[in-house]
């Protein structure tokens, strides 16, 4: 297909398109003449991935050069790909760590097995959680670790569906676009089912009252 | 106690007390000199929830103050207060609803048993999932619904966990203020360890592959 129906089919202008050709993020298409290009199902694919990075990640072009460095490596594991991805896409914030809300998160990793692999300096995921706890001892929650496991418990549920959504994809780039996608806006629509979630389990633990 | 022990156990400072005395948010103590005002544990359980709402909340004073009047509205019904304190921190966003996506929520509700409860243009929460399933179509995932009901699942073993915590508290204050906690801190507790959950369940089904 020539650049205009790259841009139809997958909504990125083409300005944006020629951008990222610049900028090495989109291979070059197949010159078919000194100033035609012929682009394929697998720039259409990479473009959606990109795009997903871009705005819905939020990640800057230099990030999105190296993520794809990672799905473009040769390491066999699709499962480290996906971990790596997960890492650029998670911010670990600037707030400064309580050195408590540090030892709640090792502890949590070492009941689940995991202290090995999770570093609060190195992993971006690990900070995430440490600078979560270090909000909630801020404001007196000094307890509030004790709710990670059955968070984890239901997470891994939800874990499950994200997994198969994304797996039945085709290419690797396309796995990768669900993933970003989903993670992403999955923690919004994760945010608002819960508000559902806590609705209903409260009419059932408290109850509605005489007047609901 | 006098104002320096309620800002010391409150850890909020005392010109910050003041101000909400001014503003209506902490009832005003007891009298016991033209110059001095004598508070007691209630004050102390108001100064933190206030606390909650407007640092954990990120709301307004005005806001506040609605809160506040609901949480001391006679309704004798707990499940609706917490409710509407639930709206209240759930921030709309104010983009532009796809009528797809709205229709995606309607019919996820319906196989709830929800449909008469949530409406988009009047419920916050169901404006935000609306919102997050806009944003799930505009970069061509249109079957991102399917995973809502799995999510509720997950969101329900959480939401019992996060009722559990809020529901042993002895005061309305109390239980509020760790509703407010528990709910926005414990979105971006979510965030974290559900990258964990989605790790260790790739690992599971994906596989760590030879060099993992």
């Amino acid at each position: 297909m020539r650049v205009g129906e790259l841009s139809k089919r997958s909504g990125v202008p083409v300005p944006t398109i020629k951008y990222y050709l610049r900028e090495g993020l989109l291979p070059a298409g197949v010159l078919t003449s000194p100033n035609q290009a012929h682009y394929d199902e697998e720039h259409l694919r990479r473009l959606r991935l990109v795009r997903a990075l871009i705005d819905v990640g939020g990640l800057s072009i230099a990030t999105v050069r190296d993520v794809l460095g990672v799905v473009d490596s040769r390491s066999p594991s699709l499962h480290k790909k996906l971990g790596a991805v997960q890492e650029a896409i998670s911010q670990p914030g600037s707030a400064e760590l309580d050195p408590l809300a540090v030892k709640d998160v090792q502890e949590f990793f070492a009941r689940q097995g995991e202290d090995e692999c999770y570093d609060v300096t190195k992993n971006n995921v690990t900070h995430m959680l440490a600078s979560a706890m270090t909000a909630a001892r801020s404001v007196g929650h000094d307890h509030f670790s004790e709710l990670l496991d059955p968070y984890l418990e239901g997470l891994k549920i939800i874990a499950r569906a994200d997994l198969e959504y994304i797996a039945s994809r085709g290419s690797t780039d396309a796995v990768v676009e669900a993933m970003v996608v989903g993670t992403l806006i999955g923690d919004a629509v994760l945010k608002a089912v819960r508000r559902l979630a806590h609705a209903q389990v409260s009419r059932e633990v408290i109850g509605g009252g005489s007047d609901d």
